[in-house]
């Protein structure tokens, strides 16, 4: 394709050659003569002068560069379509693969590919259009929306209900038994995990993520919330729409997340919380109480995250305080042990 | 089910119509009008006064409430038990699938059902009322006791031995190598990991968590032990009766854990520690050195939790301190650099 | 075999009874009266006075001992080699599985051994010597080196780039997608994971660890990269060569890491960031910030080692700063609103 058709299918203003021809995109850092790149992060500005790339993909605003560029309001947007532009998708075998287990009583909708050894339950529905790759196991009861995509080792226990357009990555468990126990005499007796898991349309589960089933009633994931890979949702938790987990974040039992909330990775968050809309959630952090709406929080345990930087900003400090503190009261002969000092206490 | 029979089944007193129609179990904030709740944690009891539940579970001496209730002492595990009344369980078909590969040299027990493509290798010896569902693989030469649940895509690798009664849930691996390397030369050398993992009696291991084995002897997890998913077990721990374990722990290598110990979710351990009986461990906690029998500690590094909660609550005041402390130094014309303030250091 | 032999074979000086009977290799508090044992760590030295062990591997300068010892320059090595020496491998069946889902485009080497219910994608290329357990899945368009072993349930997703001596563990999925949205309308737009992974000679992946495929270009693992279970490498990470990563550490998208860098269990590292060659990050740590080559970073968020031992050393006496200021402030007559205090401020 040359630069020129490129520019008109992003909707970009093209400032170079337009005869130049592209195959595909390339990081900035290692793009070849023939792609087109995009600078993904401030840290690779620097990249911009020696590139060997076609092309980079620029705001409208941006200085001038050397090589040729496409120019448009929103440049990592037009990234994200330029990949489409140049992807290969891999070819799909269409129907049930013949060693695949499918359910006398389960129905399967139109278009759909059934991989290797994949196992369909009694009484599953999947609807139409529905990429099931080898080896996805898919237990009684389920119900499936349209264009189901389910990679490699995807495992979904009975009753689960699953949208339209949801994407499973290899190795992702839905609906496992959530961690309940309750004691009885000197052990513990397992509550049956009784309640399911709910997925809305247009989720999106990374690899070798959890999703557990509630003990009762239903662990629920909204429209459009996307997991990162091995996050862990406990029973019984609700997140609302849209909202973006990172890698290894865990929620414990009952946790209540808003609309459009961001977590990164590795957050644990304490059981029966409640996390409002539109909340960030600092990586690594520890939730220990609820977050407000909007809240932006940090931290071990997590606090308003401008607290948590001016605490971690000071945190090096602290032996030099005590020396202060030292000297200071040597000054003023108050004994450290905190016994004496004059009695004012 | 009348509310009457229920109440008489759970051993609990009525208040309230022994002939409401009752026909599940729900979570109280959700329950409809043929189901029964509970109050799962303080944080529910505002929504004593709406919900919609045929009745409620709870404490005898717990206040009046506005539904009918069914009182006892144990309310916890009256809802339990309140579960499994009405708990539908999937059918499992019994017998060996077609499908399933199983080695001629296996001794598989009486009433077992193992699903499509299960695959049991030579000489595993494998006990009465297994329930081994699609995907499972067990390696030769490992022994499983009695009444064995296995979720899909199960990997337990060879020589494993597995008690009575134990589950494992989707996605889990027992006795993957050990991570083990020596230097040598320039690079490293894997050390064989020659040992293997053995799980008493009772055990329940969550999603996708790895159980590593031992370099040489056994990682072993006692009678009772809970894992939550996504755990990581080192090779050479070993992890005492009835303790718990939540989401995401890692335990490095070689480390022993005692009888009835909790851990929270997210918790690490350094290698070769010992956690004493009963000790609990906070959320997300690093622990760095052994933990004393019966204590209870948090935070990262680990310490006891109660000078833990006094320091998070100190912490946000430490950029308050380095204010008030130069404001005295100002006051007693202790210059800041340390260098000067009156030669008494 | 005999001790004597065993000494000459592992090259160790002996010290004690040549003619003792051994047969294996246990844990210093464990090992019995035919075993060789080791000291692993400081903690165990104090088994040694009653190790039932025929005989200890020690340095050749380690004080005498009751029982007989092996005595060499690097007693660790030779403790690796002794498992060698007794270790029996579990036979593989040689050839593929008639179970298994071979492409007829795919091109596998001589002397490999694949499982039942493995399944190879189209022109999918597997060099000589491999040993791939039951349901490995491996999608088209991989290239696969020599001696690959793929222990059950592994994914490796399409146009995978695998070198030789590469181990994957069970569980391990290479190639899921990167965590890639970009922000469109009112909603998110996935990026397409169009890259791959590449991963170099001597390769070893945990049991259910996770290693991204890029956007674009490659996720990259040098030569000898060593990854623990449940490890998280994002979309675009570039590991150097020898690098280890202890268990649950999450890497966000394109961090760049040297050679030969050593990472604790549960480490999270920020996106786009370097870590140079030689660095070691204490366990749990949060990266925040580039790390230089060598250094030695901890804590959360991770600073040198030595300023977060101090820090954590004089947290648990922030409480007792803030007593000690109080007591100076009333001394000096200072307010503790801050707001008085003598208008020096």
């Amino acid at each position: 394709m040359r630069l020129g058709e490129l520019a008109e299918r992003l909707g970009c203003e093209l400032r170079g050659d337009a005869s130049i021809e592209v195959d595909g995109v390339g990081p900035i850092e290692a793009a070849g003569p023939g792609q087109v790149t995009f600078v993904a992060n401030q840290r690779y500005q620097k990249y911009l002068a020696t590139t060997r790339a076609a092309a980079v993909i620029l705001a409208s605003d941006a200085p001038e560069v050397a090589t040729a560029s496409l120019r448009c309001a929103d440049p990592y947007l037009a990234f994200a379509r330029a990949i489409e532009v140049f992807y290969r998708p891999l070819e799909v075998a269409p129907g049930v693969h013949p060693t695949a287990v499918v359910a006398a009583s389960a129905a399967i909708g139109a278009d759909c590919s059934i991989g290797p050894y994949a196992v369909i339950g009694e009484r599953v529905r999947i609807g139409a259009g529905a990429r099931i790759a080898a080896h996805v196991v898919i237990y009684p009861e389920s119900t499936i929306g349209e264009r189901f995509t389910a990679h490699a080792h995807v495992t979904v226990r009975e009753r689960t209900v699953i949208g339209n357009g949801v994407i499973l990555h290899a190795g992702v468990v839905i609906g496992s038994d959530g961690f309940g126990y309750v004691a009885e005499g000197r052990g513990v007796r397992k509550i049956i995990q009784a309640g399911n898991v709910v997925i809305e349309d247009d989720v999106e589960i990374g690899a070798n993520a959890t999703v557990d089933r509630a003990a009762v009633g239903s662990t629920v994931l909204r429209r459009g919330v996307k997991l990162d890979n091995l996050v862990m949702i406990a029973h019984g938790c609700e997140i609302g729409e849209g909202s973006m987990l990172a890698a290894q974040v865990g929620l414990s039992g009952s946790t209540r997340i808003g609309r459009f909330v961001r977590m990164g990775g590795q957050v644990g968050s304490a059981g029966h919380l409640t996390i409002g809309d539109g909340a960030q959630v600092g990586a690594q952090s520890g939730v220990a109480n609820s977050v407000a709406a909007g809240a932006v929080v940090g931290g071990y345990p997590a606090v308003d995250i401008t607290v948590w930087r001016r605490m971690v900003a000071a945190l090096p400090r602290l032996p030099e305080v005590l020396r202060r503190l030292r000297r200071i009261e040597k000054r003023l002969g108050i004994a450290q042990s905190g016994a004496a000092g004059g009695g004012e206490d």
